[in-house]
This record gives C-alpha cells, sequence and structure tokens, in this order.
C-alpha cells in the first residue's frame, strides 16, 4: 500500500509500505477513504517523541472494511465504518464502565495516513454507517474518529452544563472542537482563546461569545473581567503546555474543573491555586467508543458539524506538505485522500 | 493572654502575647477550651515555610464567646461555638455556590493553640452549639473545625459513593478520618495504607477493611490485587507529597477521581497515567462551613467519632512537647487545654 512513513523528526515521505495483515481473529483492515493529521502527530515530526526506526502514523481513518478475521461477527466486508482512534474489546470491567480508553486491550490505529489500516477487536470498535457518506459529508464524519469525541470529552470532563460559562483555552483543531462541544452541551457563554483571525472565525461559528486574544496572565485578567470577577464554570484545556494549564486553573472559579485532552508535557499544576479554590483536573484520552452512539445521529442529522476545521485537504501523495502547512500553523487540520 | 508562639523552626514555645481584639465589626472573640496541633503546623515547624517574625499558630478551635463586634447579630456572648479554621462571609458568589474556602473574605484561625482567638466573619463562620459538650465530648467536637471535615472532603472529593471501593494513602489523622468518612459515605470497602499497628488499630475501627503496609508501587499492586487487577473506584490522598500522589494515581481505577486534601509540596502528577486513565483530581481545602450542617448533628448523636486521632492530650503550656510528640510520630494529634 501507499503509506505516510515517518521517518525521523522533520523527515517525513509518502512511499510503498507492507499492507497490514490480520493478526488477530477479531482483526479487520479497512480501506480508508478518509485521514488526517491530528496536532499530536507533530510531536514526534518535531522531534518532541523518538523516532526509532521509521514507521507508519496517522490514528484517524474513515473507510470501506475490506477484510474481516474469522470472529468478527458484527462488522462485514463492504461496510463503511468510522475508525475510533482508540480501539477497544467492549467487555472488559473498564469498558463497560464506559471507560473504554482504560481497554484492558487498548490499541491505536497506527495507519491512518495510508491506503488501509488495521483495527483491533473490530466488533466493539467499528461504528457501521447504514450507508457510506457522500463525498462532501466525509469531512464531518471523519471528525468523528478523534478530533470531535477529543474535543467533546474536554466538555464532558470540564463539566459544561446548560447555562454554564466556558473557557476553551487552545485554538487548535481540538479547541475549536472543545467550543462546538460546549455549545451542544448548552453553555450560555463561551469564551474562546484566540489571536488567530481566521480561528476567531471559526469560534464564532462554533458557538464562541466571547473571543480573548491575550495570554498568559492577561488572559486570566480578561476572563475575568468578563465573568464579573468571578471566573468560568467550566475549563476546556486543549493544549497540554504549562502555560496553557496555568490560564485554565486561572480562569477557573472555585469548585470548577479544568478538562484537559492535550497530552500534558511537562505540565506542573498550580497547586496554590487548586487547593484554595478546590479546581479539579479531569480528562485524558477521550473514550471515542463510548461518544459514538450519541454523536454520530447528530453528525449525520448535520446537527453537529465540525468540518469547517478541516482548512486544507489534500491527496495523500501530498502528506508531507500537509505536516509542514500545520507545524507552520498555515492550515489547522488537513485532510488526507488516499 | 497565653499562646503558642513559633519563634523559628524548631523554637516553639508557650509565652504571654496580646490579646487578639475586633478589628472589624463583623469579627468575634473566642475563648478557646481546647486546640490541637494539625499536620500543616510541621511545616513551618520543620522549615519547610519562613517564619519571618515570631507569630501565633494553631487553626483548629472550640470555645465561649468571649466579645463579638457590632455587626454580630446572630452569635452571642456566651454561645459554645465550634471555630472552622476557614472563615467566610457566606453571602459571596463563592459562599453561596457552596465554595465556602473560595470566600472573597477568606480568613483563618491564627491563634487556635492560645487561650483566646478572633473569628472573621463570626455570623456566617462560627457553629454556634446549643449546649457546651462535657468535658469528655469536646475531643470528638474539636475534630470539626478541620480534621474531621478535611477527611470528609477527600471522601467526597474522590467521589466515595454507597458500595464503592475507596483506598485511603496516609495514616496521619487526616487520613484516619477520611476511612472514617469514607464509611459514612457507604464505601463497602476501604483499604487503608500503613504500616503503624497504633494507626492499624484507629483505621481499622473507624472502617477500614484491609490494611496494606507496602509502599509505593508494592502498595500499588497490593491494591491492584486487592481488586481483582481493576483498581479502587475513589482513592483519598492524604499526605501531599509526590510519592503518596503517585500512589493515589496509581491505585485507581480508570474513571476514577483522586481527592487530594494534603497541601502538595513539589508534587508532579504522573500525566501518562492521568491522561490514559482517565482518572481525575479533586479536593484542596476543605469547605468547612459547608459540610458542618451535616456532620455536626452525627458527631453529637455519637454516630461519627474521629476523637481516637487524639491520642495524646496536654495543657497549653506543653505545646512544645506536642509539636515534637507529633514531629517524632510518637503522636497521631495533640488536643491542647488552655
Amino acid at each position: 500500500m501507499r503509506a505516510t512513513i515517518l521517518h525521523a523528526p522533520g523527515d517525513i515521505r509518502v512511499e510503498e509500505w507492507a499492507d497490514p495483515a490480520l493478526e488477530r481473529p477479531t482483526d479487520a483492515i479497512v480501506r480508508v477513504v478518509a485521514g488526517c493529521v491530528c496536532g499530536s502527530d507533530l510531536w514526534p515530526y518535531r522531534g518532541a517523541n523518538e523516532v526509532p526506526e521509521p514507521r507508519t502514523i496517522g490514528h484517524e481513518a474513515i473507510g470501506v472494511v475490506e477484510a474481516i478475521g474469522p470472529d468478527v461477527a458484527r462488522v462485514r466486508v463492504g461496510d463503511f465504518v468510522i475508525v475510533p482512534f482508540d480501539h477497544c474489546c467492549g467487555r472488559c470491567v473498564h469498558c463497560l464502565a464506559g471507560q473504554t480508553q482504560g481497554c484492558v486491550e487498548l490499541a491505536m490505529t497506527g495507519s491512518g495516513q495510508a491506503e488501509l489500516t488495521r483495527v483491533t477487536n473490530a466488533d466493539a470498535t467499528c461504528f457501521v454507517l447504514d450507508e457510506a457518506p457522500a463525498p462532501e459529508q466525509q469531512a464531518t464524519v471523519l471528525a468523528l474518529s478523534d478530533v470531535l469525541p477529543t474535543g467533546y470529552h474536554a466538555a464532558v470532563s470540564a463539566g459544561v452544563v446548560p447555562g454554564s460559562t466556558a473557557v476553551v483555552v487552545g485554538d487548535g483543531a481540538v479547541g475549536l472542537c472543545g467550543v462546538l462541544s460546549a455549545k451542544r452541551l448548552g453553555a450560555e457563554r463561551i469564551i474562546a482563546l484566540s489571536r488567530n483571525p481566521e480561528r476567531q472565525r471559526i469560534a464564532t461559528d462554533f458557538g464562541a461569545t466571547d473571543l480573548v486574544a491575550e495570554r498568559g496572565d492577561d488572559a486570566v485578567e480578561a476572563v475575568r473581567e468578563l465573568t464579573d470577577g468571578v471566573g468560568a464554570d467550566a475549563v476546556l484545556e486543549c493544549v497540554g503546555t504549562e502555560q496553557s494549564m496555568l490560564t485554565a486553573f486561572g480562569a477557573a472559579r472555585p469548585g470548577a474543573t479544568v478538562g484537559f485532552v492535550g497530552v500534558p508535557h511537562g505540565v506542573q499544576i498550580p497547586w496554590p491555586t487548586a487547593f484554595r479554590g478546590n479546581i479539579g483536573l479531569r480528562g485524558g484520552m477521550a473514550p471515542v467508543v463510548r461518544y459514538l452512539p450519541e454523536l454520530v445521529p447528530a453528525v449525520l442529522a448535520g446537527d453537529l458539524d465540525a468540518s469547517a476545521v478541516f482548512d486544507l485537504e489534500l491527496p495523500l501523495d501530498d502528506a508531507a506538505e500537509a505536516y509542514r502547512a500545520m507545524d507552520e500553523r498555515r492550515a489547522v487540520k488537513v485532510l488526507l485522500r488516499p
């Protein structure tokens, strides 16, 4: 197959690679119709993570089931499926408690930026659509494999409820999906932190009622002013840096929760603020399989559309350019078509 | 008045000191009937915090109202009161949301280990008892000024619910009150981490069903074995060190919450565990005023008795010995009588 291969930081190429095989009887192989680049793919691309040997990359995909193992009973060859980035068994104690990201057999999509990708525990993991989405609907459906449920997880974890005031730290694709999700959960006021006019526009389209262009302490001060000195009821932390975490805690009112979904890299909690304010922290990897039964119908009905985060679409062969565009912040998120 | 004065790390003496005065019209002065030493008092005693000049110390007290300011309407001279360590106004947006520890006028009891102490916003802060407790009842009532509501806050923050499995990290007075509180909240299984036979005995009396003497990774392993590999539904972190936080996260099952009440000193969150496990963190300073209407009746009825944490009782004049006994872990918690 043609696949995006990360050779070393900054060195990413589309080339021929071995097709993924059915390794376990519960596996399926999916022919990718659309994949995309995630902000977290930029970590190894930028050298923050080790790249010991060349490997496939990409964990977001939708496509058509090409092959199934002998123990796959629900998913059939030819089905159009959403592939959640975090695969789960659906039977263990953690899956049954809704903690599908804590599954004892947790695995990840490993070649979403390629022609084919392997899905473990396919019956529990794949979300089968009744029919293939039209090409113009594929972006909104693709968002369900990670970025939209991840933004939704930030909002759920932060405890957004109808009438609440939410702050969203981070104007990347996940942060923008956080805005959209806070809106869906009924937030009355959504304060988005962004200084980029294009992202501000998307945030506003997604439901942001206020935009704060300041950063750090000035952003905290701006949120305090917008909330009459009280702070936000819920804060979505969608970056994962020390600075974004400090801003998130600073913007929270006493008793509020910071919902985090960015993978924290060397982040220290501002303990005095958390301690006196009783500001909680909750989140992490999104349990995508848990959320899809709730989110897919809304997306298919057109009530929830995150496709605007894909502001660039390229053929798979141009994956290297997709990474460059996102690394240089020329694009929010790039959709790739094999 | 006679008061315990911290002069420098390790140098604590009981001596004559200026009586506290009514500084604001909403203040009251309370004549202390019983006070005690808190684990957090040991931080400055041990030199972990600065002691720029001699000062009074102690934030736990019960006693009789000696004087009130002109704007105090509910509390009267002669009332027997519990003095929550964190004073609050009862009227601000945070108090009205139950976040009394986040009060805009937050203040702390400053001379609980003395003959007299000042209480700010006395009407909102003081819990008035119908009658003075008998001497043998004073220890159980004194626990309501901080240590019991703080243990309770750990259990509430951790999300202990009927039937759940709770782990309590820390066998100090707060940890032991955490055990008692988890029991009160209906935990079916309470795993207490302790290697001290005397504290193990109190933990068992308070409701612990299992004792784990191991520490660190071995303690985590022991909890996993006791819970069939699942981990605990709720974890109470009652120490505040890096090691105790790591143990707490390690013992939590996916989706669980670590309820923390120890003031963290230089603690780093184990992010990969928190991220993949979706393990939340919540807690901090206990909103004592919020909890007292619920806890006081249970204590007065004898249904909730934390007095066993006071395993040493001394006259106020022996406060220095009280600190030594706690510093050397010869005593769990020392009650002081002026």
